[in-house]
């Protein structure tokens, strides 16, 4: 049994915590809301993110994040992107011992053009911090709270740490694998966003299942491409938490990024679409850090490019697709490497 | 403009045909049916197979094979995979100029275990083959006719044949990748259909979203392994004639290798899903077939292998899965390669 605190009681965070709970580790879930944690430790429900779930009664919450803190060997950092530095900065002032990290979030910091673990790094005191590990794969937490079979991929430098997380986590309906790719996992995971955006335009235009299929292969194609001569292995992206997060994005309805793009596709103005939505779709904040990426970094980014026009510069969706289908003569392999 | 035949005229052939007659080439296709070729001929239909579509009108029908062949410098053979060594015999004794051939066909041949390429080298005279082309990739053919984005690849170990096939195919709605690898896109495309059925099965066992992307990210780590020890480039398997061609063949409710498995994942006995689709269902063929290479080339398969004790030995879906999901914990990338 280990003791292992869950930053964040959104939909994921909690059913990480579940599992963990179920497992047998001594599991504490922070929020910042309170009355949220008392009804985790009072009702064992989250009915806000997982309306339908009872947790387990060996699942308790906080809403004092120095008490999850004190309590944890391990912390999973399970809040939204946009919070982590401040999260981290209310820790910074907590740890007094070494630590085993966990992040399970996806994006890239705008401007900074910075990777979530990188984020980590440098807002967590190194001395507190034992390693980085991070937690990644396609898997909708509605499913994993209903013990649907799902995989998922730990990732570290140090692939001990990253078998310490596998240990945590893996059980009968949650397989966990390792890898040493930091990189290619983070790219991956964030990069996919802006395909399920351009997956979502093409279903909105009506383009059919062999247009979308061409757009996801070539979408994991330059996350690829850029992937690598960011320092990735190649294989990651083919992996769980490339190819695997990228059609479990681009093929769900659930998914708001493909959601955006669909209404996009049928002839919504960006800003109506993010009315619409009534909330931040990362794809389109993505998107920009992936232009800026394949600027930085030499890379054709050709799918990513044109969807940047799309959103940024007024182009229309049909004719960014045209002038991707018109582009040169390629060999398929060439086109994968950087 | 080329002379060109489309040997078959099915739903495949007939949208390779309309693609190159739109291109402009001199285009004969063949059906051993007359009154196919009839009626492709005086009313420009093939209503059997895409009964929604109207051909051009430069496009024209023979139900002799000697006369498609004589018209031709490039063969294009999209008869059923069962069909191809008559076909083949039927040309050894009409072929009298070097011709280049492509072929479009996906699967490997029951007991001898040799791929389409390798069956048409065989089978044809030498002296007459100028080369042999692969076509392959996530291609509907009710979406090219309706001239929806499509991409695909032609494949040969003469880069210069696969860049011909390239010219006479690519247009503005039809995309076209060249590789060298043809190993790697007949195995790739033959062995789709294996993860296609396991995945109709996930989805009949209500499975959910996460399982199906594991399933179809992980049977492609086992086809990339197998292929790559058969001689095929990894970086094939993430392209449109692996990992694009298995999206496609996997979420497609009219894949009629998922329906199957859908059934089999419901509780039918494999007897009855036969009786019922009351045709082949080239992935069970497929799945002995994997199962075979995967003893004869001595690499890990265990999803195909789970796969062919459900369909051969009477597993019972849900202890197939439970049993893949409990195997040792295990490396991402390690598990890729062979």
């Amino acid at each position: 049994m280990e003791r292992v605190c869950v930053l964040g009681a959104g939909s994921w965070g909690t059913a990480l915590a579940m599992v963990l709970a179920e497992n047998g580790h001594d599991t504490l879930v922070w929020t910042h809301r309170a009355e949220q944690a008392d009804e985790i430790n009072q009702h064992h429900t989250n009915t806000k993110y997982l309306p339908e779930t009872v947790l387990p009664s060996n699942l308790r919450a906080t809403s004092d994040i120095a008490k999850a803190v004190a309590h944890s060997d391990t912390i999973i950092v399970a809040v939204p992107t946009k919070a982590i530095r401040e999260v981290c900065e209310k820790m910074t002032s907590i740890l007094d011992k070494k630590v085993l990290f966990v992040h399970v979030s996806k994006g890239i910091e705008p401007d900074s053009l910075k990777r979530i673990s990188e984020i980590l790094a440098e807002s967590l005191p190194a001395e507190f911090v034992e390693e980085i590990v991070v937690l990644s794969g396609p898997s909708h937490a509605e499913e994993v709270v209903q013990h649907h079979p799902t995989t998922i991929t730990a990732a570290c430098g140090n692939i001990v740490a990253a078998e310490k997380v596998q240990d945590l986590f893996m059980n009968q309906y949650f397989r966990v694998y390792t890898n040493e790719d930091v990189v290619g996992v983070e790219i991956g995971g964030a990069l996919k966003n802006v395909i399920a955006l351009a997956a979502g335009i093409t279903d909105g235009l009506n383009y059919g299942d062999n247009a979308k299929a061409a757009l996801i292969t070539r979408g994991l194609a330059e996350i690829t491409r850029l992937g690598v001569k960011m320092g990735g292995n190649p294989f990651t992206f083919s992996g769980l938490t490339g190819m695997g997060d990228l059609i479990v994005t681009c093929t769900s309805v659930h998914s708001r990024n493909w959601r955006a793009g669909n209404m996009l596709g049928k002839g919504m103005k960006q800003q109506e679409v993010l009315e619409q939505m009534g909330m931040v779709v990362e794809g389109v904040r993505t998107t920009k850090a992936a232009y800026q990426l394949a600027e930085k970094f030499d890379v054709a980014m050709p799918i990513s490019t044109a969807l940047y026009g799309v959103l940024f510069n007024d182009v229309a969706p049909k004719e960014a697709v045209d002038a991707l289908m018109m582009r040169g003569k390629k060999r398929e392999i060439d086109e994968m490497m950087p």
